[in-house]
């Protein structure tokens, strides 16, 4: 079949449009038909070039919502009409690290999921008999995909498509943060570096726990305002403060129970170590670094009991988790509408890019 | 009244054995006969003067055990011949530390402690009138010794003096560092970089917790025989591989489940943190860093689920976990006597730090 698709063909140029032969789905594999994908921020990185393991030419995208097609064979927890968000953080409940009960990283197809290959060594995509590689499993900048069935999560028929793919990846890595690798409970204190996309779902997941002070970290104050409407209780803009760990342990009486790093930036990260309650407060990376760049502190830090802790995708377990997102979205308990600033078709989907370079979006998502 | 006691006149100058002015115990407080005391590396480091907060003069010593004398105003939980380990990490359970359930960094007399006084902001220790600093609350190099209430653990009467001394500091550190700050479950593998005392109480904590494989790591390769009595599984020497995150990676199968270091070198806090699990391994830091030295990795290392922690006296409550540690010991769950090398009197004790400085001893006490 053929679909059109937004191709990436090499770092720094801008994506062109085509129509993309499209293989149907193998053993274990599903045909989605895309609905909505958000551009996020880490597509952005590999299309710059600087993502030491981008592919080219490859269809981007991991950030997605959509309809089950067509099963392959094997297929048994899915099929045709079902609504499904696609994982780049697979599930397939057999490997050490899905039975662990420790984390969310399954390694069942990481090593052909970082080739751009579907698990069998193969890609689906193609142009004039050139194969084309996928992205993170996904390949959500496609109207239709194939994807890994343990790559799917099921989700409820009355999400709409334009909210819910945020939950492919931002909300779920701000939120699952929360909830599944730091366990914020109720009452604590909460530090948040950086109030893009990310850092309004941290604060999110925060309100929704329970917790007491949820402070956010920004040098642009023109964030203030939604992240105070999303739970933020104090703002700190680091360039009005002399020393930002300073304020931080004087407006919690002693530190953060806990921190998140947003921004990726080698520099916060060790403040939000630094900020964090001696004895307990737990500091947790979800920045992407610059590749080579290193974090350091003194180890008096942790031995006298701040802990410095990273999540992937949330620590949210895809198809387990990712569901329960969605109805607490549809419940109201987390909002998402808000944060998705920019509807684009495909034919727009280099300008949802440069919004996002120049900050000027939460969220763009690409409508099919 | 008088006491014999080992006093540090200066940085790097030998102790020297002197009558000491003891003045009793004031409210709160509680004068302890000293029956034995171990001679601890941090003992030694603060008097080499490398301690940025070391003073002098002073009585050193903070691993003793001994019986109550008698007791100041106020003081309800002990009497005249209970056995007591004093502490240097009190446990006062009431202030906002001990109330937390999460750390065992009781704070309620740290700032007198730290600037060698009892609570009072006075010294009970003088000699022709000149009074000689506390160390760590606890100053154990003197035959009596007057230590806060919260500072004392009361233990059983049958339990010898010349080893459960030991579980005042280095026993506890490596035990509780298993128990109370990693939590290391049964079948997990764990690693220990550094096979000194700590490093032999880590591996028995590990097998007392039911531990799989346990791993050690030394460039001595004469603490082998003893570590492997101890319940260490594998031994590796640094110089005797290519690299030794790369061979515990392979021992173990993907990594290790729980990493300590107990040596206080940034470059194995390093390896400790890199040689863990992808997913959940967690690495705890126990050993004590020069001034300003400082660890780093890449934070990749976070997001992909490693932890880096650390601990200070094992995580361990002194009044209500150090008690229980004794009763390991009465019954044979865990094993100090072989790990009480030399035993001196107090006349000698230059000659226990000189065994250390040499790394002929695991642990030298001092007998009263």
């Amino acid at each position: 079949m053929k679909t059109k698709a937004a191709v990436a063909w090499q770092a720094g140029a801008p994506l062109t449009i085509e129509e993309v032969d499209l293989e149907g789905p193998r053993t274990g594999e599903v045909l989605v038909e895309v609905k909505a994908s958000g551009i996020c921020h880490t597509d952005w990185y590999t299309l710059s070039g600087a993502d030491p393991e981008g592919l080219f030419p490859a269809i981007l995208g991991h950030e997605g919502a959509g309809v089950v097609l067509e099963v392959g064979d094997g297929v048994g927890s899915l099929k045709p009409g079902d609504h499904v968000i696609p994982l780049y953080t697979p599930e397939c409940r057999q490997c050490k690290f899905c039975l662990s009960r420790k984390t969310n990283l399954c390694q069942a197809i990481r090593a052909t999921q970082g080739r751009g290959v579907m698990p069998d060594g193969t890609s689906r995509f193609s142009i004039d008999g050139r194969p084309l590689f996928h992205y993170m499993g996904t390949s959500t900048f496609a109207n239709y995909t194939v994807v890994p069935e343990i790559a799917l999560a099921k989700i409820r028929d009355d999400a709409p498509f334009d909210t819910v793919c945020y939950i492919g990846c931002g909300v779920t890595t701000g939120i699952g943060a929360v909830l599944f690798t730091a366990k914020v409970e109720a009452g604590a204190n909460v530090v948040v570096f950086g109030l893009g996309g990310i850092g309004l779902n941290v604060i999110q997941g925060a309100r929704m726990v329970g917790a007491d002070r949820i402070i956010g970290i920004d040098i642009n104050p023109r964030r203030e305002a939604l992240a105070r409407q999303f739970g933020m209780t104090d703002f700190i803009d680091p360039n009005k403060v002399d020393n930002v760990v300073d304020t931080i342990v004087q407006l919690t009486d002693g530190g953060a129970d806990y921190s998140f790093e947003c921004i990726g930036n080698v520099s916060t990260m060790r403040q939000a170590l630094e900020c964090c309650h001696k004895g307990w407060g737990q500091s947790i990376v979800i920045g992407v670094a610059g590749a080579g760049e290193e974090i350091s502190t003194r180890p008096f830090q942790l031995v006298t009991g701040r802990v410095w802790k990273g999540t992937a995708f949330g620590g949210a377990r895809g198809r387990t988790d990712v569901p329960k997102i969605v109805d607490w979205y549809m419940d109201g308990k987390i909002h998402i509408d808000e944060l998705i600033t920019h509807r684009l078709t495909l034919a727009q989907i280099n300008d949802g890019f440069d919004l996002m370079e120049r900050g000027e979006s939460i969220r763009s998502v690409v409508l099919f």
